[in-house]
């Protein structure tokens, strides 16, 4: 299984809307991706203010979820923050 | 449900043993902490070599592990890594 973990670092000055970005952003990326498993976190202590954890079942699928057009997600973004994300890719078990 | 991340970060010149950490080093931080939902990422790409991601029902039940003895969990480090990991507490749905 393949992580993809989007990272919203914690920085002075910065806001970010969580109830935009679970009720709004989630669900579209997830139906852009086809995806339904994804986990939001909402930071209490730590380096993130916010993150959203999507699985894909393999790489293959993690680059054919990338290569379609983005835009749509990416221009998305200044509607609930003013952090730009960090991805992190992780394989993992369970 | 309460999420701690561990995240260590990918940097020049460091180790980790990604066999030891997860035959040895998570086991042993489960049984310690009571825990049976753990997830473990082996970087692929982005800012982590590798993480752990422990559920907990709640702060209070979080607060209760972390306020345990640790030093049998921290001690054990030196084996599987030279980096040092960073926290981070997350609220979460899912």
């Amino acid at each position: 299984m393949i992580r993809l973990s989007v990272l919203y670092p914690r920085s002075e000055g910065a806001t970010f809307d969580h109830e935009y970005y679970v009720t709004n952003h989630i669900p579209m990326a997830c139906r852009m991706w086809g995806l339904t498993e994804v986990e939001v976190d909402r930071g209490i202590r730590g380096p993130y203010v916010a993150a959203a954890h999507f699985r894909f079942a393999s790489m293959e699928d993690l680059k054919k979820a990338m290569s379609s057009d983005a835009s749509e997600i990416s221009s998305d973004l200044v509607n609930y923050t003013t952090i730009t994300p960090v991805m992190q890719i992780s394989e993992f078990t369970g």
